[in-house]
């Protein structure tokens, strides 16, 4: 740990590679959309996770298990400890980022009550191996422990790089100890139903150069894929990611969560052991499920059924399951691949993930959730009960808490720690690729630093401006990512304003404190078509805007139209209206239905045609990070064309 | 009983009402579509059905509980008594309709066993209530007691109706009697999670004439929609039925053959204590589920997670559940209320279910069967293991058995029984509602029979060709169903030939022996458009042939074409081609996506067009119900025009 950026609170930091992430206390946000998120989560997120733990006895677990009083009903499914240490996590990055001693204290209380939890081998689970319950590793199909550990292990690494070495590392190295022990070359060939450990053990590994952690997390990725793990009733091999080899596999498959923490983990492992071909897999994997996988939001998951993947184009709308979980994990994979590539496409998605998956969870007070991110929802939800434990929010409203509850403490972890996604260095190559109004200041080690100021509305308004503050004692190159979408951007900089094609674009001259650089995104509305193979969307359009993906809202019809006949003019472009758009619609009546009583499919040689005379309204588009903000509703980002 | 027709063996007998249908041993098939199933049926299932059930040790859980040996594990699911239920009354109906002496003899030897496993109390079940075993009732959520139950009284009714009272009519009603005692006005106001009591109680009460089991019946469905039932993990009360009682609701909702069931069972009771509110509820839900929330084929179930129907409009072809049971189940309401209410619509749709669900479960050999009926599968299956038991077969492959093995009885009990739905009798009026070739003989009483013998390769021709045989000493009427789709049918008579609309049509001039009538349905393929609400098949048209909608299989493209990519030239009507179709159709490029990595929508102002130059072929569309018997293929009912 010779580079002092180690010393700095950073999410991921591979062994190798030019790349590196920034610190979270290299970028201070100073307004704007992220800000606005990261303060709910601050202020209300956080108490609100905990809170809810404590009340379920997710918490106490700890003490039954410390108090040996484990003969009992356990709360709590059986991987509600991960819940804790994902709120451990974003604890840690949260005072890492902030010092705040409010945050440090409510840390440190449940770390002193989690290491009285812990065996004198280093095991720590409430729901196995202790009096009144199943012995350890008996059900590693479901029993979640390994995933446990491994979120414990992450947990450790926020802290580790942020305070440095404390309790909550030394419970991690001992339980982490204990895995290498349990499941190492000479013992017990098994692996976890849902990957994890393989994230948390690379990641502890990098943080203290331990070798046998990053060895440990290989053979479990290494394992997986012979049909090891028993199926669970109708969730077959492919649910866990057993069914092939990580290294053969072509696309993600099965439980979409457990698919992209495993490619994370995989990406992670092949970069520390320099194994191109693994990694290579992965981006293999990412290109396909991107390519034929993945909603216009950046959403993943097409099935109810098994949290899963579908097939190649199976992207219904409606039934999306875009769990928000499975989004953090897909920028997780994302930033995992760029910092090893370099591609500017995995910071494309990660933005299109952050703005219309991760951002789209949480109520503006932090306080709900959206486990569920579908892209249509047919009639508004009949409720959540408020005060009460809901099931998976699925009908257009946000929860407080769900049954199985893993969305509210991963989105505490993820927004806690923004920052680190925000840019990157290379060599003497700063790169922005995420904007937000900001202070960012980044250490160049005895040459001093490079402090920009930068501001911006964006993604309501294109305009990214940055102000060089300070420079270090040497050159410094300043090159921005251009979303794909940004057709027609341009820069502005000391060598004056020019097009700014998608991809990276590299600032002209040196660097000096005053200087400028402009940055202009085109934000209007725009049409977006899928894929004529996506069956569940034919003849219909979206309307994007910036990196916001736009939805209809059935609040926002006239009161007699329903989402259900709605029809698009693609033929006049939508137009800005707030930060949303307003495009051209009419509703339709359909066309003269079967007779009553009989199925809704009518023989005809010409196809039945819309009746009744159009009238064309401007229907307000608002993004879809807030649907359902005003109250539930019927909701749509696909609208057919008329 | 004073009606010679209930001891004839029909399946449904209300117990007030003009009309009836007939015994199955008044319809003898000679040829034809059901009779190939029913012989296969005969000839294989039966038989498949017990090996598996023998092997398993399922069967044997009878013996267990006789031998009071029930400490060590049990195999199967809660509720697989049901399956040995459903097949002896497939057995029970097999045997009325042939008089065989095998299979008289599989249903005693199975009725011994099963006999010996009953309690003292009348309560039998080889899951609760023996030593080793939860308490009886103790999860009537999931444990299946009733269900289990409601089957034995149906197979008993089947018994009764073919033979007479017997042994296996006497365990029915210990057991009929001891759910009464536990379950009766002052008893335990519990219900069950899996309707089907319902229709046992209230079959076994018009069969023994027994007015306690139809008020039993009656409690049941009258303490449905309270919310009683707890909910399973993410299953909500209407997965049960439980959210609304049955009079309120005005579609159905939830598990689909639970939701079918229900109603089957709430149509015999409302019809038997003449609650026409009640029924007009059931007619209210069949007709609002009907118009959007069934499938081309009548299949019905939108969702796998929870095996249940989806909201208005949600059908999508290639997560479509249609769960063969689900059809049956269908069929089984259909037919209900055609015969409490005579509209023509519940044979309609009983027709386009048994030929594109019910028929289509089955391999030509009776051996392998689907669950799940979807109507678009984008890739061959990877393939079923023969030997073993198999999940439930979503993949385009029909399994021999599966985990959760509840259609291959319910197929059994269902084809030994096609007679059944064929005709009914209203006072003097006989009428034809399915068609296949077969000799007819109905008694009149004291004056005689009708005989009629009908000639006709339906559906794959549209000729049915009725000659008279026989008439009894009283003027009797013919009537036939002309099919919804049937437009330009005609009808040959002693009146001469004339067009018949679709619904009913009577035949004109006396019925006397050697009289010919000749009904002529256009089975000519067209094309058949979904209501536009249905956003999963946009664009996209199906072709029918007479009662049997067809597909494309990729076996039958040429080989360079995907299914993915295929348009239908709509402007030129497919072609009959044996007894499938011929369309027009092309392959197309798809228009330029995205760059390599990105997903895959596209931003333009115009709508993204098909490239390359189109090549037209005729392509075979082959019935529905056959699909997959080539080999494991990729398939689509709807095909989106050009």
């Amino acid at each position: 740990m010779e580079d002092d950026t180690c010393t700095r609170a950073v999410p991921v930091v591979p062994s190798g590679g030019p790349r590196r992430g920034i610190g979270l206390d290299e970028l201070h946000l100073t307004g704007g959309f992220w800000q606005r998120l990261q303060r709910s989560n601050s202020r209300n997120t956080l108490h609100h996770c905990l809170e809810w733990m404590e009340r379920l006895g997710w918490v106490a677990n700890f003490d039954r298990v410390s108090e040996g009083a484990t003969d009992g009903p356990r709360p709590g499914w059986q991987f509600s400890d991960s819940e804790i240490y994902k709120l451990l996590e974003a604890l840690a990055w949260e005072h890492g980022r902030t010092g705040e001693t409010w945050v440090n204290e409510m840390l440190e209380s449940l770390v002193d009550r989690i290491a009285a939890a812990q065996d004198d081998d280093g095991y720590l689970n409430t729901c196995f191996g202790h009096a009144g319950q199943q012995p350890r590793y008996a059900d590693l199909e479901s029993g979640h422990e390994l995933y446990c550990a491994g979120h414990l292990l992450q947990a450790a690494v926020a802290r580790l790089r942020s305070v440095g070495p404390d309790k909550l590392v030394e419970i991690a190295c001992r339980a982490a100890d204990h895995v290498c022990r349990e499941f190492g070359p000479d013992s017990r060939a098994g692996l976890c139903g849902h990957p994890e450990i393989e994230l948390g053990l690379a990641e502890l590994g990098r943080a203290l150069g331990e070798p046998r952690y990053t060895e440990q997390a290989r053979l479990f990725i290494e394992r997986r894929g012979y049909g090891t793990l028993k199926p669970i009733a109708l969730l077959d091999a492919s649910y866990f990611q057993d069914d092939t080899p990580v290294r053969e596999a072509t696309v993600w498959r099965g439980h979409a969560v457990r698919a992209l923490y495993l490619a994370a983990g995989t990406a992670d492992v092949a970069v520390d052991t320099g194994d191109t071909r693994l990694l290579a897999a992965v981006e293999r994997q990412w290109e396909r499920t991107v390519e034929r996988r993945t909603y216009l939001t950046g959403g993943m998951g097409s099935r109810h059924q098994d949290e899963g993947f579908g097939e190649d184009w199976e992207l219904p709308p409606d039934r999306a399951y875009c769990e928000t979980c499975a989004g953090i994990a897909s920028v997780m994979v994302s930033w995992r691949l760029y910092l090893a590539t370099g591609e500017v496409r995995y910071a494309d998605l990660m933005e299109r993930t952050l703005y219309n998956v991760v951002a789209t969870s949480p109520s503006p007070d932090g306080r709900a959730f959206f486990y569920a991110n579908p892209l249509h929802q047919r009639t508004a939800a009949a409720g959540i009960r408020p005060g009460e434990v809901n099931p998976r929010a699925e009908g257009g409203v946000r929860a407080p808490w769900f049954d199985v509850s893993c969305c509210p403490t991963n989105l505490a972890r993820t927004l806690a720690s923004w920052q680190g996604y925000a840019a990157s260095v290379e060599d003497d190559t700063v790169t922005l690729l995420q904007y937000a109004a900001s202070e960012m200041r980044l250490a160049f080690g005895d040459d001093g630093a490079l402090a920009l100021s930068i501001t911006t509305e964006y993604p309501h308004d294109g305009t990214v401006r940055i102000e060089v503050v300070e420079t270090p004692d040497r050159a410094v190159n300043l090159r921005l990512r251009v979303p794909h979408w940004a057709h027609g951007a341009t820069l502005a900089d000391r060598a004056g304003e020019r097009g700014a094609e998608p991809g990276w674009a590299h600032v002209r001259g040196a660097l000096v404190p005053g200087s400028v650089v402009e940055l202009r995104l085109p934000v209007d509305p725009r049409l977006t078509w899928p894929d004529p193979r996506i069956d569940a969307i034919r003849g219909c359009v979206a309307v994007e805007r910036g990196p916001l993906v736009l939805c209809a809202e059935s609040v926002d019809l006239p009161q007699s139209w329903s989402l259900d006949d709605i029809r698009l003019d693609a033929a006049r472009p939508p137009r800005a209206d707030g930060d949303g758009a307003l495009a051209r619609m009419t509703s339709v009546q359909p066309p003269s239905p079967p007779p009553s009583g009989y199925p809704p499919y009518r023989s005809s040689a010409r196809p039945p045609r819309d009746d009744g005379e159009a009238t064309w309204r401007d229907v307000p588009l608002v993004p879809y990070y807030r649907w359902a903000r005003r109250g539930s509703s019927a909701m749509r980002v696909f609208v057919p064309t008329a």
